[in-house]
């Protein structure tokens, strides 16, 4: 930067303290400084050639350049390829990623959440997102930069990174009542999640708009073992005459082949079964699982450019991007069994 | 800890400097300081009812109780087993786990290495093994603690754990033997990598003991593309009679398996195919994988338990620790081909 103007020579200027011109020139902090001295401290800014950018990267001499990434489960496929694409961003940037896996736990989150700040982690990527996620409404209060990913939370102002999650369930009721199903289960996300709020919701939408009869299994988990529970209650009493089931995730849907395997079943000719998120292996499996592809590379590197773009200039305005999805069909769906 | 006593105390009471004290007290450093003053330094930390434990915690006043673990590539499935069995080690001890994804990139590792340290990570626990390892080779130099895990480098004395290769191969031999296949392919992992010259070292002597006429071909990653892109060469060339497929893992067996469907061939009934590792989802394939199960989540927390030995007693024996492991047979092996 050609820019060498300090900041100390900004709060010279306006005859005001330092942290105070750090205060004023953040959109996030200004309203902890009386709107006289905001406007002061922006003059004398102007003044001195300060652009919004420069005046960030001065502010924060203390830049460790690096970014913590909290994800609740790493075996879950969708998080590798997540951490790679947020790592596509950064690493050519300077930036490096830490990540940590909290298995679920709110109590691991916060000790992890803390760890970072007090390695001084310039932002973080959250991966965590609950639908009334308290750790983030306080981190928003303390000023800490965040980017929510693949999962939103309710009454939290950051940006967030989700797919179109109403758009894949209803490519998915299109295939599949296509090929004549018209008595449908949904293995549902676990409650408190606002990727299982959207497709249950889309979900029963769908079977509105498609005159399809449903019925919402609860899931505990985004697990193999959940999905499994959830489709053996479904299959151990009489199964209604549903012929095929959109599982809320990939790995449900792996529980839900474990399932019909144990009941006698053949997937898809006794019953169609369609996964979320096409992760990896997810054709490998048997048979290949028919789902909706979201790129979570796509996904993790769109959130870091975010947040990075939050670091170097915090009063840019924060954006909600919602990334587009398409249905994968291959051998878990077929016409429905008459 | 009752104890109280500090490292000035001691080195007070020796008469030396407190950085002298901390070198004569580590296994690691006190070649560092003259054996009169190592005898003076442990007779003064005696005297003042030092325990080894217990001067170690005193030395280290800034702990950071963090952990930083390198990891080559997240997306391959062993590896997140793995942070959850480090996970599970240091979380209940105070401790969590920074996890940096290097994508197989030297220059990445060291960066991220760089920038752990200068968050001030009490040490490492490292899988992205070479086996001629600059980067291992200068941190042991430096003093820092670390741990290897599933791959090892040779000429460094860190602690390694890593599963029982040879006799994972040994027990792949008996299996396909038995079978009748007396022609076996080796998709060898790529160079570089202590797993997989012991693999492939295991696998010629295989060929020795029982006979049988082995290939070795080489690949140029532990990739599903690279496994498939070495097959392709034997499948587009006369199959020269080989009945079966040893891969150096999972993902090079799987991409055997996507070679055999592109060249019309069925595994197992024209080819056998096993992996190595059982990595997540290896029995969800088509056809479900037989491979060699390694404990991943085990190799994770065995690591962590050594690192967390050696950062609370520098002095303490630096132990190699092999894993056993175990054939799980599924449905990619068969009889031979007659």
């Amino acid at each position: 930067m050609a820019n060498r103007v300090t900041l100390a020579d900004v709060a010279a200027l306006a005859g005001v303290h330092p942290g105070t011109v750090s205060r004023a020139l953040s959109a996030k902090t200004e309203n902890q400084v009386n709107a006289a001295t905001v406007r002061k401290v922006r003059r004398a800014a102007k003044q001195l050639g300060y652009t919004p950018n420069a005046m960030a990267r001065g502010l924060r001499t203390r830049l460790s350049m690096t970014v913590g990434v909290i994800v609740p489960d790493l075996t879950n496929p969708i998080f590798p390829p997540m951490v790679r694409g947020i790592d596509s961003y950064l690493l050519p940037r300077g930036y490096s990623a830490l990540v940590v896996n909290t298995d679920g736990s709110d109590e691991t989150e916060r000790t992890v959440f803390e760890s970072l700040l007090a390695r001084q982690v310039d932002g973080f990527i959250v991966a965590t997102g609950h639908t009334h996620h308290r750790l983030m409404a306080e981190a928003q209060e303390r000023g800490v930069l965040v980017v929510m990913v693949n999962r939103d939370a309710h009454g939290v102002r950051y940006p967030a990174v989700t797919g179109d999650d109403s758009l894949g369930i209803k490519e998915i009721f299109a295939h599949l009542v296509a090929l004549g199903h018209s008595r449908i289960v949904h293995l549902a996300g676990p409650a408190g999640f606002s990727t299982s709020e959207i497709r249950e919701e889309a979900f029963r939408a769908a079977c509105e708009q498609f005159s399809v009869t449903g019925r919402v299994l609860p899931t505990s988990a985004y697990s193999i073992d959940a999905g499994q529970a959830a489709m053996d209650i479904l299959l151990d009493g009489p199964a209604e005459g549903f012929t095929a089931v959109v599982a809320g995730n990939d790995l449900l849907a792996l529980g839900a082949y474990h399932s019909l395997r144990q009941h006698g079943m053949v997937c898809p000719d006794d019953m169609s079964v369609v996964g979320f998120n096409d992760m990896p292996f997810a054709g490998d499996f048997f048979p290949p699982m028919t789902t909706v592809r979201v790129s979570h590379f796509d996904m993790g590197a769109e959130a870091a450019r975010l947040l990075l773009a939050q670091i170097e200039a915090p009063e840019s305005t924060a954006l909600a991007v919602r990334l587009p999805v398409s249905l994968v069909v291959r051998g878990s769906t077929a016409p429905a069994k008459r």
